[in-house]
């Protein structure tokens, strides 16, 4: 670890191969770089296949170092150039930032089912963020129950649309709309772009026409006067405005348009996240959902590898095929026989 | 049960919703049933969103009405007429397949993170099968982990392309094009569309060269000369072609052509199963994974809804956050404590 510690991009690449596959001593790795995470700003990039979410990622990145800031780019999308799925130019424009020694660029293969593609990509960002990049870019497409908890992992999110998937909202995964803090209408210059913002504003002026934050009364009944102490400590908690209205951004991304403005929304909104401190509270939850994820992960690596369950499991499958039994039944039968293997204490 | 068991629709929606949404009673639903699953045949129909899937579902919907089945279709596809995101058109023409009652149409929300969108496709399948439909047709959009989980569960899978997503082999899912059992190119008349097919046969060529039923050397060890009992057992086992190879169809959908010779490779697809033997290894692996998944979400509520559990969580992210201490201690000191919890002992 010496040379990650001192920053030597080769041992980057290896310790992100050790945690990607779950080698022996990831879990070490990661507990050792744990005191270290938590100062990279994770954004999450999703949106349906040729959105150009990759090209987006690209000018980003070119801001970013711009500023001087190093960038990690973590691809989950099988479309994006990252993981080969494109057109050359894009590929050409892919490359020339990847040669750049401030940027570090990560695709992800499908993870088994031991683990999760959220889980896996929350580990590799951990890394990149322990090993200094001052943003992480996560990119990811917006299909797929897996691919929306991916985006979950990030601080700020952004939905990337384009005109011509003309029911574009209507094809992504119900939660992703819910998911975005701020939306880029890509391609804005042409045909349907103005009905698409339109289409998207309605939607957000749905979501705050529910939402707590902006109408007093819920149900009929006005919360923060029923409860005027805890309205008094959301307050004082959050000084700035309370609430974040997702802007709805355009961009032209191939002629490099719109780029500024998606900077400084993301700058904004992490601005917000700092000051309503909500910054913190999405941390703690990403957290717990951490340590709830690596209790799942051991615990099916203790079931399912462990030889005397699977043959027990094995040797009941001809009476549930029969049905003189139940899967149910045979899970209960399991679960009574694990407490000491999924407690570890068979190891001892 | 009474009227589900007298094969009433309305009970049968009630079931599905039951089962669905895991309200109480589900698991004796479920048990009970379970004796009465295996007679409908499950064909998984998956693809990228506009291959035509709902299209190609409504018209296999028809041919098998005709021939006197009865048909149950899951669809777990956001796109989907089914589900909502639709044209007029699909729209009317799901309604009139909609009217019949020996047709039954369920469409899947997503699923919260205790159950799997697959485990759950697999449920209310399993009470579709009992109720007595002869075929199931579950579609899914073939972009994402969960949705590629879910086309696993079926008898047979087709992979439905349009030559439009050019390169649209490229934005499926690795492992989508493992999975199928039958290709269908549809919307054949339009530019490209020959290129895909040969793309498509090209990819399929590839697989065939590595795999253990063509070629008898094996990195080269000949398999079956080294063990000749196994391979006449393989031999008898399989007296009808020993290899499926997937075959490479063409459509029209809006036209419904190509639709008899799509069913009459789900058929022969269904035969070589049935002889090969195939279909009761496929079960049986659909059933071992199912009593997994049963496990998997049984441990998720006894820990996540345990209050003692989720407060001594509580109690140590501050640890966490403050570098003190790491997910994966924490994590190991709730799987100490938890053993009698797992494994259902502290009801006693």
């Amino acid at each position: 670890m010496d040379d990650f510690n001192a920053g030597k991009p080769a041992a980057l690449a290896r310790v992100v191969s050790i945690v990607e596959n779950h080698r022996d001593g990831f879990e070490e790795i990661l507990s050792d770089l744990h005191p270290r995470t938590g100062r990279a700003r994770r954004i999450g990039l999703t949106g349906p296949p040729g959105a150009g979410k990759s090209t987006i990622t690209a000018l980003l990145v070119k801001r970013f170092r711009d500023a001087g800031l190093t960038v990690g780019v973590i691809a989950v999308d099988p479309t994006s150039p990252f993981t080969g799925g494109a057109l050359l130019g894009d590929r050409v424009r892919m490359e020339s930032v990847a040669l750049d020694p401030g940027v570090f660029i990560r695709s992800m293969a499908t993870r088994g089912s031991l683990g999760g593609l959220a889980s896996a990509t929350r580990e590799v960002a951990d890394v990149l963020d322990a090993f200094g990049f001052d943003r992480l870019l996560i990119e990811t497409v917006g299909v797929g129950q897996s691919e929306l908890d991916v985006a979950r992992t990030a601080d700020s999110t952004a939905l990337i649309l384009v005109p011509e998937s003309g029911d574009s909202i209507q094809t992504l995964k119900a939660g992703v709309m819910e998911v975005a803090d701020i939306f880029v209408v890509n391609k804005a210059d042409r045909p349907g772009a103005d009905r698409l913002r339109n289409d998207v504003e309605l939607m957000l002026g749905l979501r705050k026409g529910v939402s707590f934050g902006n109408v007093p009364a819920h149900h009929g009944i006005d919360l923060k006067r029923m409860n005027p102490a805890r309205a008094a400590r959301e307050a004082a908690a959050a000084p700035s405005p309370a609430q974040w209205t997702p802007p709805v951004l355009s961009a032209i991304a191939t002629k490099e348009e719109g780029i500024a403005e998606f900077v400084a929304a993301l700058d904004r909104h992490f601005a917000y996240l700092e000051q309503s401190r909500k910054l913190s509270a999405r941390r703690r939850e990403r957290l717990r959902e951490r340590v709830m994820d690596i209790v799942e992960q051991k615990i099916r690596v203790r079931l399912w590898k462990d030889t005397a369950t699977m043959s027990r499991l094995e040797l009941q499958l001809p009476s549930v095929e029969q049905g003189r039994s139940t899967p149910f039944a045979v899970a209960d039968e399991l679960l009574r026989q694990s407490g000491e293997l999924v407690s570890g204490e068979e190891d001892k």
